[in-house]
């Protein structure tokens, strides 16, 4: 059993109440807990030394990061972030000045972000220095997105540039909030989510959760210059696109809007953030699962993408 | 560095914005997110196995510890928990039905006390097994309870019987939902904090918060049979009265009111929770310190406690 079938046993058996608007499954959870135009968003990340990033990484990064990644889930649900907690794992050995810098870099980040960093936790352990980050935001309830809305001829959407962020973009990537309030606040957003394990992977769940399906255009998924480097000098390196659909972290987001406001969307994106690439990469599909067109013709693409518990 | 003094240095620099009613340094964080009648409560906690539980601990209450940990967080606030994330690392070979009946433990305590379980993530890890639950959870403004009201002349109060958790307690405790519900509800509580670091240690937290000092009566201290029965029968064993005082882990409540209306805490409660002890346990002083008078007179208490990182 990996990580992804575990998940779907242990998910529907979940208790729910009334304050539930959306739980396990998306970005973030969403919880009505009264506020008259909002919506409560609930995030938790988790990041390990050994896994997410290694004992050679300064703790400004480490303390960045470990934010970043859930500003990014709340970013999905185009939310505004508003407070986080920290649990700190560390060994009986630990050295304060290390979690002193990592305090640095999480902080700015915080302030950056108008977040409060309310408290949390310093906990023992005896395996590797880990940081799990809580995260509370608010949504306005009219434009609460989901990983579920996407509608056959939807245009696909994804910002930035694709694959090879373990070359140094997973340490330092601006989590896309105002991208996302702008698109929220200005476009009928279908579906969003950010990119954490893979395009092909994170795709299929919007794919799952929207009962349809995607048709990419091969030339229009955008490469980073990381993975197009990395093929030219590594020579086990995966070819360009392959990384840009299956490599992790990227950290971008991955939306869908009715294809008649496709080209608004692109001007007005050019426009507001002229630094940031989007791309449009495909369409939804009424016929299901995930094909890819090249040149060649059509092929279906076979599920993979990023999962923790197979890549050592 | 120790822990404390640790977070001692962390926590001045820490962000803040104006939604923040209590940061770090209480039991919840306070939040206001602009709902009229309701403050909202943020808490994570973790557990790791081989310091908050064993592998020999079975998986179903280390769900059930570790979701009842927060609980009794929120109850030390007198609030009503709403929603968790649970957050697991897991070696590459976990074992799937230890998960599988780890959420068992874990989602029979939240349907218990209405809380949504609504998602997490599981995480890789290269050591031990831990898991962080985040709750957020809800108190009336009118009534929001810290650690920082203690005033001189206050009876102090504890709920149940401490020390020697150890020996099984700390993997079934229930935690005091009701019970400071009610307490909030009937009478002004001055201030209140769940035992987890033990009583004198706890004690120390809501008199520095206060800025008050204590003196207990030794022979009011409710002492667990578990650690009258360990000081019997083992040798090494502390005497249980500082067992009673230095233990963690207690999950107990502590708490002071106005010393009028102390008779009528102690009718009403035994009344309402004929099964659960309550002792007053000494009064709190304008001279600061915390002090323990027994036969021989009022003697000093050294500031010592359980110490995360002190203890192997």
């Amino acid at each position: 059993m990996n990580e992804f079938e575990l998940i779907a046993r242990i998910v529907p058996g979940l208790p729910v109440n009334d304050q539930v608007v959306r739980g396990a499954g998306d970005d973030c959870a969403l919880l009505d807990l009264g506020l008259k135009e909002n919506l409560v968003l609930f995030k938790t990340d988790a990041v390990v030394e050994g896994v997410h990033f290694t004992a050679e990484t300064t703790a400004r990064k480490v303390g960045r990061k470990a934010l970043a990644r859930v500003l990014s889930d709340v970013a999905a649900a185009a939310g505004t972030p508003v407070s986080c907690l920290v649990t700190l794992g560390l060994t009986k050995k630990f050295d304060p000045d290390y979690v002193l810098e990592f305090y640095e870099g999480l902080n700015e980040l915080a302030r950056e972000y108008y977040v409060s960093v309310s408290g949390g936790e310093t906990t023992r352990t005896t395996g590797p220095f880990f940081v799990s980050v809580a995260l509370i935001g608010t949504v306005p309830r009219r434009r609460m997105i989901t990983r579920a809305g996407a509608k056959e001829g939807d245009a696909i959407f994804v910002s930035g540039e694709l694959g090879g962020s373990i070359e140094g973009r997973h340490l330092d990537f601006e989590p896309r909030i105002k991208e996302a309030q702008w698109l929220a606040e200005n476009f009928s957003v279908r579906c969003m989510m950010d990119l954490s394990d893979g395009l092909a992977g994170d795709l299929r769940h919007i794919l799952h959760a929207s009962k349809v399906g995607a048709e990419l255009l091969s030339a229009a998924i955008p490469i980073s210059r990381a993975s197009k480097l990395k093929a030219k000098t590594e020579s086990s390196a995966k070819p360009p696109l392959l990384a840009a659909l299956s490599d992790g972290e990227d950290y971008e987001l991955l939306f869908t809007v009715s294809s008649k406001d496709a080209v608004r969307v692109l001007d007005g994106w050019k426009k507001q953030f002229p630094k940031t690439k989007l791309s449009c990469i495909g369409k939804i599909t009424g016929q299901p699962g995930l094909r890819l067109r090249d040149g060649a013709g059509v092929r279906s693409l076979p599920a993979h993408g990023y999962t923790h518990f197979e890549k050592s």
